[in-house]
């Protein structure tokens, strides 16, 4: 289970190429559940993420998600399958003081000058103590508009 | 990892219908990995199927299969974007007197007459010492030419 904390950027990081960063695309075959491929670099990753509702009736849903390597043949494959369009990011890797890493995606193509950074975190506790700092902006972890499948059908 | 054994079939038991049984449909999007979409009754899955190389060099390669729940509209969705034929067959689950249990599948379609049947076993070791049935014909496990997936694309 990913617990993750997403938020809009008020203010890039300087000197932002000194941090490991990465060139990202990624497609959408289905949404439900997620059948997500993505190109990282020159790694091809296949993603399914399921909704899982555990227990009894109220409790938490909570998401699956597995990961299974492409070949680049297969990637493309299955991209030409894809409906919407191609999400396309730089993503940099930063380190915080907290000690956690912030992903922050700065997108290109349809949604050039969109900028969103996300934290994943080991625990409930530690997700919820969070403070973020001084560059993050407004929080929109609930915000299905800044999810990725979303900008990939809203182009 | 599943361990399995795969046979042609010399003669179907008698009274078929007394078993359960379920109409099969199953789909592929892409073959290395598999990414299949499955129609069973009413239950739709989506099931990846990985090779994954483990340990050391030389090591013995396993399968990973993983599955998820697709509503009846993913699968159709899903389905529109395969390769190949659509595989047809009724299964018919078939207690063994070993205890376990035969998956007898009876081909239809493009497939019509062919009949498979495949044994699940719990360890190496109950899968080595399995003595098949009269009913059972030729073993047929390593030959790909009837993988499911192989009869897709060769219809």
């Amino acid at each position: 289970m990913e617990i993750e904390r997403k938020y809009l950027v008020d203010k890039v990081p300087e000197s932002l190429d000194d941090y490991s960063h990465v060139e990202i695309e990624q497609c959408y075959l289905c949404t439900s559940p997620t059948v997500r491929v993505r190109r990282m670099g020159d790694v091809y990753i296949l993603t399914i993420k399921e909704k899982v509702a555990k227990g009894k009736e109220g409790e938490a849903i909570h998401n699956r998600e597995e990961e299974f390597l492409l070949t680049a043949e297969s990637y493309e494959r299955l991209k030409s399958k894809s409906e919407g369009s191609a999400v396309l990011k730089t993503r940099y890797r930063i380190p915080l003081e907290c000690g956690l890493t912030a992903e922050l995606d700065l997108f290109h193509g349809a949604h050039e000058g969109l900028r969103l950074v996300e934290v994943e975190f080991p625990d409930t506790e530690s997700s919820e103590s969070f403070i973020p700092p001084v560059w993050f902006g407004k929080e929109v972890s609930d915000d299905r508009r800044y999810r990725n499948s979303w900008l990939a059908f809203n182009g």
